[in-house]
């Protein structure tokens, strides 16, 4: 099952500063070889329910051995039968029919 | 690793009534033997990583062969490494801290 | 606009145990007099949208006072026109129809 | 307090095509003079608690306008009193720490 995620990792009990450890995450994504994209909330995956949560899990265990004793995750997935779905299609079918 | 989960599954294109999709969802986490608590806007979870990702992804499933061409999960994961955590626990230690 | 809303809401930088800062939002929750049901993974609202939404405002607030120089929520909204919700009722519905 | 937020909003009972509702809430936003981000799991938003939250109303009554007896929102907001963040800034902090 092909699935459009979007995920916000946050590091808890490791600081107020996230960047260096989301870009510890965006490096993992990038490795696994998902497609991706990172907005200010988060970061949107494409691929497989397994390859996905994969590599969200792989992300909260990169984040506990940097020191985070608790790690919370926000995910939305989003699966379909009726048609395949990609980032970019999502985006340009709403952008099509804005005036 | 174990997990803290909350999962809000939403059928889309199965009609805007829900609750025999969401009972659905409910029968395939109480028979995977999860410990689960349902309330007015999802189901908190308690299990391994591997064993909640696969009931929500049961549950698309599920969805998708009730009718629903696309299925949309809200998802927050809370993992820990400095303590284990229960549903009840969670709970129990905020009441404890209130007036 | 009634709202049935969820709110999960993280302080950060201000330590991994959160427990005391989440108690001091479901005072003002309560204080607010709005109807609450608190769970392992955040706590349901009932009232309308604006009550909902400066109760959460506040919170954010008095967290920040509490020295977390960072807040994040994860809010789930849920509005309808073709019938009232109360919190109770989505439980109910949901219950009855498993078998 | 300035917020940077991020929204995904589904009509329910108003069929499983959504980007044509979607493209109504994204033509509200810019209306709204809002700065925001569409990304394939929604739309980030840079403003004023105040603001962005009735911004969001208002895509929940239009999509109520629209035919949808049921509305629900998935929202994250982020405050903070140590810095003034953007969007873009949130982006391009991350950014520069991957290698």
């Amino acid at each position: 099952m092909r699935v459009i995620a979007d995920v916000n990792i946050t590091p808890l009990g490791a600081g107020a500063s996230l960047s260096s450890h989301v870009a510890a995450c965006e490096e993992i994504i990038e490795e696994a070889g998902l497609k991706y994209h990172l907005h200010a909330h988060g970061t949107n995956l494409e691929g497989s329910w397994e390859e996905v949560m994969r590599v969200i899990q792989r992300c909260h265990d990169v984040l506990h051995e940097r020191g985070a004793p608790r790690v919370d995750s926000s995910i939305r997935v989003a699966t379909a039968t009726d048609k395949d779905q990609s980032l970019e299609e999502r985006v340009n079918k709403v952008e099509k029919r804005m005036r």
